[in-house]
């Protein structure tokens, strides 16, 4: 049908071909041209892999031959024949995805042996012969047929007990050789037929295996986690097996040019002699490192040092190898850039470029920005984490690590600090507003409900304290202040336990934590990203804590400050339910101005941490009824306080109570309504930028209208601004300068923006609402079903974590052009939480916003990401 | 500034230029053409209406100059002067907008009298003199200054009773100028300065209040319940006045060429002699009708009739004219198309055409169709319903007339209905799901809360029963059984109310209906209509009794059928909630497939009254929660059926609460996460249709999967009714045809609708989801705020009702562009709300739909609105 070439020999091949080849199969190719010792093969492409899925699951004929085809030239270049005893072909398959997915999708060793090629090889060495055709049988019935391993290691386990024996290396020929007979039994009666011995078929069977395990479970979740489309696929190499297990003369091993935790420069890593590829991974036998090989195999190790030092220097990156010595012979297995820890990325960029060996755009490619987050956080001591074991696990909604006594309510947390208990993790089924001073005080915060966006992960995000978010395992009690974990474990009010908000992962008791410290590598590394990037990097902070953070952190002003988070404190919540059950303008105007002096002081207290730098100020968003209390004792409470009937407040709660508060009236719709309300905010914002003014910090601050949907609705509102600055201006003879602008968060909004951009000086898109709005998704619920369309492939990535860029980004684009065209000098920015994910910065710059604003503990994430962006789109 | 032309002479003009001159203004310059004795005058152009409000309330120089200009030009060919007390010019200065919106602003008679020329006026005709003046004042003070009217007429009545006469025209001069002394009294007394004595002031205080008027509140509602743009402002007319009030051969009056209540070919109308305009109006005395006038003036008749049938030739339509008669001699004030009810509407479009006067397709767009709701729901006896007064106003949420017992349940309601009960009103908060049966069975329904697209009104519409939702004013007592009106009389359970579901008016009592029936005219209109019209039409409807009437009404299939309607009878809902609370796929398959029968019958039902059109039905849409109670009680009832322990089903109900349950989980988000679901209703639906074919009747199902935001969710759930058909159908060995589509409702599956049209055979656009998430607007909460958003002049329309064509309308023309490039012959549809709105119905045949759907009872208003939008967009 197609004249497309599905399979090529590594010698066809290079490394720019690492979209079709794979990873893998591309360096193979390179490594074979740079005439490093590669044993031969070919690779099976990644579109190979996407027709196998369009055919419903099938190998195509073309695709079959072709894939012959080279098993032919393969046998004529090695002399070696598939199921020829003399002289068999034995291969690997192995999986090579276009990046490097470690461990994701399976590899099979030792393929083309069976019952008549055994005895051939038994001839030459009989232990080895049957020590291979074991292995294979357990990966292939593993791999192929889903048969446990755990079946395969019983039977071993059986026999070396019976032979008092510790290690396999300790079996003998014929120890191994009953094993292969024990091997084939268990496969017969799990499969009701003979383990296969034609070569071919068994190829077949694996390539297909591979091809399938390109969407197994933890596949499917490793790309989601890293940002891989499920389109991709993944190519197969197949190529001439070498053995590390003929003899004492042999091995296999891992190693690093450089030391990927730290970023030294040495090499690292750790070999095993007689041993196959996976015994080092297993840890059944204690591996050597790679410096013991200079003692032990003095010119193999200088072969392999000169060769990692060629490979590092072509690839200009820190290597990770796979290397096997075959009676003497070292052979190269592949090669790849290594990960590496944060403080190690940082380290190895640096020294590249002092060592010459790339540019500074190139180095700065090789950091992964997300990973920045374990230097800006503490972490748990990693020998105390070895010992301990996780006893739940949500998600990974705030990075760093904490332990601390548990408490289940902001109250009581708060209660406890005062009286000095300083260690405490909140733990509720979800968190509301008004436990914003509670969550502030504590270490950490867990929640039974809730995603990546739901309330407490995006506050404790913003407030750098760890949070693990939708840990739905835990049965909560907060009345009765315990949680169940799922193996029945009560955890009470007091006890401690610890939290990674980095990985999701729970723990009881103490696990004591380590501060991040930044080195100078990440100052150097940042002062390069700084000069490259073309989008500024604001932060969005909400209190002048945060915002000398986010300035700390390098943020260049402020995107993003939501004036609701101040209402909640204790001396405001009770004037702002004063103004909500007000009759008349007059009443709630009486009990807005109570609130005006303080909400002036935030601002200044703001202004004043960002020394000059442009403070977006949002005015009020949320529904009211987040202010009010629902429960009957609250609401009685509160009546009482308020000099109201229980009645009567119950009516005004029930009033405010919404089907779908998410599309209800908050936003500007709040400002339509009660204008005193816009009018009382803005007049805190211009007050305070005139007291600041006095003392000599000029600040222009940009006063943001959220949830607009029409130019007519952004007009009216905007007119409220405009007239009460005018006023104060006059009064105070001020002509401080500022701007009016809106959120673009709702999908009209965009559709509009050319109207829209009329009025509006500045545009921030507000992508959490649009996303939501777009998709139809609420992201309080939809954490309900979303495992779902991961697990059935529907969704590769949250849409609330990495921005959509083929719906809501469609319309952000759209958006962004009309502005421009209505307006030219219009000032865009991002301030959803995917103002700090990398991916969506790179959107953002494609586009040509102005800025990104992110929490600001994602500030340094941004600049580097946004830096990135850059250099990729040259 | 600008060379527009902002005022012209009446023979300046002509009929076309409607939009400039307004209506009246238009039509004036038309008559003057045609030569017909029309008073002189100028028209004030609506360009210099909306220049008033550009400039901030104030008539720019520019236009005040030409309007003087103008001024002195009608001087000149009057031969009369503002202020001069021999000969003065006295002129009326009337509002007129493009279409016309009668008594909706404001009017100003006799302007040019003051303190000297009514002396002047006097020394002719004393009475008449002191009758004008006391007029204008009372007009002007009224209109420019908004002294209320009452305080005049109390100083009318109190002379009035000193003299012991009843009519205003048994004062005479003497009185009058006694009046006109008390008068400017009061004027002064309530504005602090004298009644204004110059002409040239008067009038350009009038031209202000007139161009003021354009924006007051009710011109504001009558714009919105008309669809009239807010931007297209007032003309106002000046012209010479003539009198009806000098004396017994002088008059006034207003006549239509047909009658408007039925069509008739006959002068219809009404006249006052020695009376101005307002009188006849205002009632105060009775009038004569017109026919009296061929006795008492019979040349004046004479002259009138030949003028009527002149104009009624001319415009092509029944003339609505105002005349007045000066001392014998006739003139015409004003002529328009007359206002008409729907029956008088099609007898007069099928008349003017039997008599040649206009063209099929010029007669279809003299009707409008939403009035042919009157045509199709019951009445109130008109004469029963003038004793009434009502009680309560609510929104009109469905047309018809009722009367009947109160209920507050739907259980009651079945009961009582039981027991023979059949005149019943059920009012509700609010009504859910679960009343569906007692619904049906009432004769109509009010609610408290929700809009024009709740619930309640949702599905009153869909079953032709009348229904007044949101009648925020009452205060309901559900579990006492009765509720309170404004004045605090109590409602119980068993009094009988009124409702007018056209008007929003609740009565009490009972107020008598009559049936409507459907005149021959009907049938020839949908006759002409169906032949030019290009949209199909069909009908949202959920029953076989609903595919009935949609048939009857002529609808060419079903658009739209809810599954989750049918779930809600009680054999039903157990089997329902059995599936709800399952915790595994086979339980849930087990109840499921109790429902499988039932479903099927549903199906038969349907396909066999739409005899071969088309049947589109939508899986499973709404959250899994509508089918749990919620209350304490009823959980606990529920439990024990189910046999399960309270606390078990309390944390399935509890499980199943969402924040937003809009943007949750719902539509094909179930069937992803329950692909059982699916199943059973496409094997419902493919069986029904194959027993169908073995009956003879072929029908191709529509299956339509709900809420899809990505192709991959619509191939995933696609698949699984492909897959499903696919067994049954070879088990039934059956080729029968169907398709499988999706709702475009969500924005993103707008914007991506180039892809999804490769998974889907047609595409079905839900207007009211799509609005909500486009909008960011909750239907079910907007009503809070969409009110303030009406009166501040943010929004002219309801976007439910009308659909907005600026933002979601965009969504769909691109949806429908990419659909149609991806899938050539793809159908499309609309379903939502909007499906029966004329408005919306033009923008359908626009962008090549290929059809509409709505309730059934507004097929036939569809059917006519695609015809009209077939012959405007020619």
């Amino acid at each position: 049908m197609s004249n497309k070439k599905y399979v090529y020999l590594f010698n066809e091949g290079n490394a720019k071909m690492r979209e079709l080849l794979g990873g893998k199969g591309a360096n193979l190719a390179e490594m074979t041209s740079l005439g490093l010792p590669i044993p031969k093969g070919f690779t099976i492409t990644t579109e190979a892999c996407t027709q196998y899925y369009t055919d419903n699951k099938q190998i195509s004929p073309e695709i079959q031959e072709e894939i012959i085809k080279n098993l032919r030239i393969l046998e004529e270049v090695t002399g070696k024949q598939f199921g020829n005893v003399e002289n068999p072909l034995l291969v690997s398959v192995r999986s090579g995805a276009r990046v490097s997915m470690p461990g994701m999708m399976d590899t099979v060793l030792n393929l083309g042996i069976n019952d008549e090629v055994v005895v051939g090889i038994a001839k030459k060495n009989e232990r080895f012969a049957y020590d291979s055709y074991r292995r294979f049988i357990q990966m292939f019935s593993d791999v192929v047929m889903e048969i446990q391993k755990s079946k395969f290691e019983k039977i071993i386990d059986e026999l070396k007990s019976t032979r008092g024996v510790k290690h396999d290396t300790e079996l003998d020929a014929n120890d191994l050789k009953e094993l292969v007979t024990k091997f084939k039994e268990l496969y017969k009666r799990e499969m009701n037929v003979d383990f296969p011995q034609d070569p071919v078929s068994q190829m077949n069977e694996v390539i297909k295996a591979v091809f399938r395990s390109w969407d197994n479970p933890r596949a499917i979740v490793y790309r989601r986690l890293n940002d891989i489309p499920g389109d991709w696929g993944t190519a197969v190499n197949v190529q001439e097996m070498v053995f590390g297990n003929m003899g004492n003369d042999c091995g296999t091993g891992v190693a690093f040019t450089r030391n990927p935790s730290t970023g030294e420069r040495k090499l690292y890593g750790e070999y095993l002699m007689n041993a196959q590829g996976e015994d080092v991974v297993a840890g059944i036998r204690t591996p050597q490192t790679v410096e013991q090989l200079k003692n032990e195999m003095p010119e193999v190790y200088e072969e392999f040092v000169s060769y990692a030092n060629k490979l590092e220097e072509y690839f200009k990156d820190m290597q990770d190898m796979e290397f096997t010595i075959e009676k003497g012979k070292l052979f190269l297995l592949q090669t790849r850039n290594g990960k590496r820890t944060a403080l190690a990325a940082l380290k190895v960029a640096v020294d590249l470029v002092s060592e010459n060996k790339c540019t500074q755009e190139e180095a700065l490619l090789k950091i992964e920005p997300k990973q920045l987050d374990q230097l800006l956080h503490p972490i748990f001591n990693l020998k105390a984490l070895k010992e301990s074991k996780e006893v739940a696990t949500g998600l990974p909604a705030s990075p760093g690590a904490a332990y601390g006594k548990v408490v289940f309510s902001a109250e009581e947390a708060t209660q406890l600090h005062d009286n000095g208990e300083k260690e405490l993790i909140l733990v509720r089924l979800e968190t509301s507003p008004e436990d914003i001073e509670g969550m502030n005080i504590c270490k950490g915060i867990l929640t039974v409900r809730g995603g990546m966006t739901s309330h407490a992960a995006v506050v404790a995000r913003g407030m750098g304290i760890c949070c693990i978010a939708g840990c739905g395992e835990l049965i909560i009690n907060e009345a009765e202040k315990y949680f169940e974990l799922r193996d029945g474990t009560k955890v009470k009010s007091g006890d401690f336990i610890s939290l990674d908000g980095s990985t999701g992962n729970v723990y009881l008791g103490k696990i004591q934590t380590m501060e991040a410290t930044l080195s100078g590598d990440f100052a150097t590394i940042m002062s390069w990203a700084d000069r490259i990037r073309k989008l500024k990097v604001r932060a969005n902070a909400d209190s002048p804590k945060d915002a000398k953070v986010a300035y700390n952190f390098g943020a260049e002003g402020i995107g993003l400050c939501r004036t609701e988070h101040m209402f909640f404190e204790p001396d405001r919540i009770f004037a702002i339910r004063e103004m909500i059950v007000s009759k008349t303008t007059e009443q709630r105007e009486k009990a807005l101005s109570k609130i005006l002096e303080m909400q002036r002081q935030d601002f200044e207290g703001l202004f004043k941490e960002m020394k000059g730098y442009s403070v977006t100020i949002r005015l009020l968003d949320p529904p009211l009824h987040e202010f009010v209390p629902h429960t009957k004792e609250e609401i009685d409470a509160l009546a009482k306080d308020m000099n109201m009937s229980f009645q009567e407040l119950q009516d005004v709660v029930e009033g405010l109570k919404e089907f779908n508060p998410m599309m209800g009236h908050r936003g500007c719709r709040l400002a339509v309504t009660y204008p005193e309300i816009a009018k009382m905010q803005t007049r805190a914002i211009i007050e305070a930028a005139i007291n600041l003014a006095n003392e000599g910090i000029v600040v222009e601050p940009e006063i943001m209208i959220p949830l607009i949907c029409d130019e007519k609705e952004l007009r009216y509102v905007k007119n409220i601004v405009l007239n009460t600055a005018k006023e104060i201006q006059s009064q105070r003879n001020s002509d401080i300068k500022f701007s009016v602008g809106t959120m673009i968060e709702i999908p009209r909004a965009a559709l509009l923006a050319y109207e829209i951009a009329k009025e509006a000086e500045f545009f921030s898109f507000g992508t959490n609402d649009l996303t939501q709005m777009t998709y139809g998704f609420s992201r309080d619920d939809a954490g309900k079903f979303i495992g779902e369309y991961y697990d059935k492939g529907i969704f590769e990535s949250d849409p609330f974590a990495k921005l959509d860029q083929k719906g809501v980004g469609k319309l952000i684009e759209t958006a962004a052009k009309l502005g421009k065209m209505a307006r030219e000098d219009i000032k865009m920015g991002i301030c959803g939480e995917h103002g700090g994910d990398p991916a969506s910065i790179e959107f953002c710059n494609k586009i040509g916003l102005t800025y990104v604003s992110c929490s600001p503990y994602r500030v340094p994430i941004a600049r580097l990401a946004a830096a990135q962006a850059v250099i990729k789109q040259k």
